[in-house]
């Protein structure tokens, strides 16, 4: 017989274990959007021990609606072997351009992130960063609804050897740095200019300050570069960029 | 070089195919939740035309928080096949109940929906139904921040054979019935009693107005059965029951 | 050298055991107010395992305020003892009628039922009950603020012997009870009347139904008896008569 | 026999093809105020290819009220052959002075505007700018539902030759390009002297930066100039020369 | 030169000029929808003194969005020639049916109606009716902002012979007397069926109470018959039905 | 017999005659507080044409809650002789304070100003200021509900040879030259010091800018001075001395 | 030397001295509308202990905005006495009907009531009634922004021989009986029947309950009378009327 | 008998009596969390006249949540001593680590203040500072629920010698003298580092301006140290280091 209670203490107990297990990273990534998930995809491929902290019960993050709620999302050339790597399916434009269904393109990505051993919290807003004597070294944690309604409730800490800012154009986990005064400037995205702005988001993923690296549109907005509506490539390469980068120091 | 209307029209030039390929469907699903999405797994699968309607953003309804937002679930023996048929992981707990990852289960199970020939339209709210002579056989769609916003727009129509509610405990659809008096009553779902409301998911799930389907937890609110919690099992067996029956109606 | 991490493994290891210890119960309460929480208190110094789930961060319900925000309560002879058993300072107003200091008596009747054994989750809403072949066996959490937000998020499940109602002249729990048909109906309290609500708020503490009792205002509101105002004897020895049935049932 | 399902193919198959047709257009018009009408009145008039997106589901701007909701509005001399060509109905108060009804003037005016091969977009929010090498060259959409619910949903965009920022004294469109640091600062609309407003409107109807036109109040707020309450000549007469001065360019 | 004061004296005593000539009315129409904005243009026509009171500050009701947003209606057979009377553009979608675009008709029909010879005031609200022994002679009205701010501020009275409640499928003047008892129910509209909404919108344009008429979905609504969605000769039809026959009412 | 239509017709025509009288003022007032009154009556009694512009629906300002809500508020000595003016009632609490009812106050006041000739205008917010060639030369006026509701709906304006910021230390009257960099600062309201605060009100009463005189809380927020809390001397000095300058001005 | 202090203990001593004083009373007239001040003054002028409870910060009801905000009231005839006796300036509109400032008509009246020795306490609900034994004898009391914000505070309680409902149409103190079952029905105010109801409203004004009285809108409202709009010389007369009846009766 | 007035009697006298006892204090301490109440507890047993104002209902500031809402807090060796003096329950985590249950430490250490001689004033809000010639040497108090429905309401004030400043990272009472150029800036916290700031906090605690000290989290807040979570012995030695610096001052 089933009792009630079981499920209760088979999810708190399954929880409790990935949570105590997770307090310690190699990277944390925030924000479960689309180069956040392909960065921690290649990560857990490379075999770093990363969890992502989205504050959304659902992943994904600008993926879903397409343009305008038209549901189609356009990919370029450059990243189609990352397509072809996620199993996900698409349709030649023309020659270099392709569309794929935005709900494959972000339950494909997110289901075969978790399958590649990346633990997502949802529901988990990043608040704060834990900086020592120049250093970012973990990231500071509270339950998402408990910020929406300015409960007075204390956050917890995960440490991580790096932190991964892909909140897209806010630079949310990099904002802290800046009310801090530790770094000067976040000029924020520049206007729409498609080609540019895929070219321009691979350039700038970088290790903004020691231990924090931006990806996305984060990293965009944290150089001011172009913004680039519902093409996603750059996105790609931008998270497969950090992830490769990132496996490297971890390994030195 | 990338022009950025290219990506506008690649984007509005595919999703009105998709659009207006589904203005007359074999069944239209309401609500990209468990049972919902199985049950689409399952009618795609048989050869069925079909949509399903989102009203959210993002897929999924009330997987991703697991309990009280530690992100696990929990799904019985009897239900074990589908999690293997959809390739979805899981640890047993004790025996005959296993427990899985939350964002493994929504994300895997839309992927596998969608790449079996399920159109998803999120985003999209069904605000009634078509009703002809004792039939329901369509439905009315808008597009949720519409709805949200109350602004005085519209909607359309999308013609169906069958609809399926599979919008939880709220049986959102099967409520245009009761206003205007097609039904009686939506009892509305049961306390908690986790064992009788698995079973009860399966058995209440049947064609309730010609045309019209329930399932998962709007079976049990138009039935007056319990709720259940976090365990996902019976979700999963009614969803896939109401494809079986009326991938055999389609046929007759 | 302290590490921020330490602070969270401390209280999340902490916190789960007593979370997994409390699983089940022998009664939970409902409502950290006068009445559940001298009930609670009671019921821990007879040796019975309680917990009280309490839906705000902090506990007191109305006694904080006094009358007005005048934040002064009055108590009568007759519960004047369990001032006295708790430790609170009073003053005499006129024969037979006591002044207290709002927030003293809301603290330190808190203080020392914690101290009495009385686990106390704070900010857990409960929004559902177990029964099972007529009887309330258990009660159904979440998180507040998840509550506040409308969050699509399940909820868990807490065994008990005995449930214990005393959310105030909402009665919200057994309104659950109300809404499933399994009560008539619930009058709602009476206009104010002091003398007779502080009597009649004992008269009716009393079980319902199987399994669940009503204590303070829900007692009253259930019966239709009168309110009364910053006078909170009659809650005292409702929360104490409630504690004593409770306990001799226990044991039988 | 009328199926539901052919309004819904008759409304999506126009509308799409009206929305393809415009993704290249000659002048983008923002805002379907009196400046902003006017302006694509006298452009198709003149042979270009032309359309107004407007972020409310009518159009009219600040006309609609009048004064105060006392729905008349004044013209004075200088406009009246403006108020002929569009066969819209005046009385004079005084000499020079002339009162017409706010919902004629609204509804006339648009009515014309369409007749004369306008598009107007309702419902559609310009939430950006296309900048390409210090050029506007088109204009970034969404719905405005989807803007008002803060969704995360991507945008689309608009190729154009031209920009007319005719949004009002927010002059919202050439906000874009001041976040952006292309341009210095919006001083704002000065304090109210209509006479003064009334000749300066027209006067700051000009091209404020490549490709970008400022019409109407968007004009006065653009250059500092005084506001002037419900008169409209200074709004037809900015609209009408901002057409005549890009259909010079267009035929350059 | 023009002083700021004269464009306020102007515009107040115009205003004053037609309140006061209305306050004492053959027609009150409350809704400036299609089907009242039909009714008053015919009414007018037909040499009666009638104004539309319209809650928003924009009239068109809920043409302006088409269906979903995509902004153009469509039109059938038996309605085309009230198109054709009042200068609305529209194309053949296939035999029988017509697409016109939503803002042409809104506004065409609007400045149609009021060169007609129509007052219609905008911004106000009908929040009640005069009901004198049986018999609606006027409506109550107000500011709809005040209204919307629930500010305590006293209504006006206009007087009128007959009232016209075209507010749509709220039926939001009938609801007064449903309110006072002086009807027995409103059952509002029933689900999606657009062929036969059309054909009994017409049919269910009648006097429902001595002194007033119902048109549109407000007619369908108060007879229980089905909705239409996009799609507005009923809407035309009643309109003209009901100004027919109070025309002829008047006349005797 | 009293026809409904009739009240109406009393009402608009009483009004707009007003209102018409009123477009050309000696003084316009903006906030019906203490000073604002006080200046009102003393000016109304010196002979000039005066009217007040209240953004609430009732006078008084901060008068209505005394302390805390406690309804009483505190006079020195040197404003006693105004109280007696007035017909005020107080009681002496000790030698040269006294207090009086808040309700008696606010009502008397203003009860006092409207018989002695000033016009007050309630529900009417002055939204900015006409200035021409550095001269404040009168008032733009709007509907609070429907600044409130943020309708976009134009205001009327209204001459005055002076005006008086009496909006207390919001100073909403000045910020409006503030915002168009008219004047350079305003440095708000200091910490509270109710005697400083008594004293320099009456000191920085004084025409700001040419044709803007500022009294009461809103002098001392322009100047920086500190507040005082509930007593009202200052306040009802300073508007004596406003009304006692203007009115000298007025006659050269 | 005034010390801030001073301010705050003559605040406090005076106001709470009054509060006191008023815990017992002939009379508890619940808002400060024109029916209840009225009744206030004749109570109060004819010996009676009376107090006023008002929930908002200022008195007055309905009167100050006039007709949609246009600032003058109407009064009949039989009411004119009543201005006469209070000092209220008016003039003829046509023979037996006046018009008279809403402004002065509120704070005339307020503040002769006042001074006839009614204390009027401002900001303060009445949340319930005490009942015994069939009899109304008080009034529950709190804080107006307390009961706006939800708070959970305890209110206080009046006693009071008689107690008399003038919250207008909304009968809000006699809802109180209603929700317990004391009365059977609240049909609510009629529609408009400014004649009608100006004569009911002194007939209806009566005592509905042992111990409770209810005049102007409310007596209309607990009779299903007309409503009036802007006319208030029958709200003058109501009041008079319950205050004559109810001082025969304290005499008894 | 018990009267209901009695009650009310009671409550208004002792508490009336208590506010103006308080009216002139030793220390004014604002905000009721862990180094506030501490700061009292000590200042109390020293001798001093001191009341805390508190804006919640409720105390305890962020105490009650522990992290994430898991109701664990943690204390450091250095502050177990508070604890024991306390009567505060805890258990060792790892050698110089404790954990206590939240709800006891927040109720117990406010019951201890209040038994020690502290008067706690809950619901009210401290708007602003009494400042006099470069000295705070008061506060200005209103009720929380006038505060957060900007009712316009005036504060009263309260005398203290010394004001502490304990709001947490909000500096709130700080903040007041920032707003008027007083100080010249706060930093706001630091990002998290647990060690660094229990370490900072204590040496943070200080006078930063005449009359006015800092505890706790603000003290932080005012020198930008960095922030440290659900760890509280920094709070309460910072509490107990401001006690015993005034104390001394005081005895002066």
């Amino acid at each position: 017989m089933l009792k009630d209670v079981e499920i209760t203490r088979a999810i708190v107990e399954s929880y409790m274990k990935e949570l105590l297990d997770s307090l310690t990273l190699d990277v944390a990534i925030v924000g479960a959007g689309p180069s956040g998930m392909v960065a921690g995809y290649y990560l857990a491929k490379g075999g770093a021990k990363v969890a992502i902290f989205e504050k959304k019960l659902s992943i994904g993050g600008g993926i879903w609606g397409g343009g305008m709620g038209f549901n189609k999302i356009v990919v370029q050339e450059e990243a189609r072997e990352i397509l072809d790597e996620l199993g996900i399916n698409y349709k030649p434009f023309r020659e270099g351009l392709y569309v794929a269904d935005a709900v494959e393109v972000a339950t494909t990505l997110a289901s075969r992130t978790v399958k590649a051993g990346v633990k997502i919290f949802n529901m988990v807003e990043v608040e704060d960063l834990v900086v020592k004597e120049g250093w970012v070294c973990g990231v500071v944690i509270n339950w998402t609804p408990v910020k929406m309604t300015s409960l007075h409730v204390d956050p917890l800490t995960i440490e991580a050897k790096y932190v991964i800012d892909s909140t897209g154009h806010g630079a949310q986990v990099t904002q802290h740095l800046l009310k801090r005064g530790l770094i000067e400037k976040i000029p924020g995205e520049g206007a729409m200019w498609a080609e540019m702005g895929e070219k321009l988001t691979v350039e700038n993923t970088r290790e903004i300050y020691p231990g924090l690296y931006v990806t996305g549109m984060a990293a965009n907005a944290v150089s001011g570069a172009p913004r680039m509506g519902p093409i996603f490539g750059g996105m790609f390469l931008s998270g497969r960029k950090a992830a490769r980068e990132i496996l490297k120091k971890l390994k030195e």
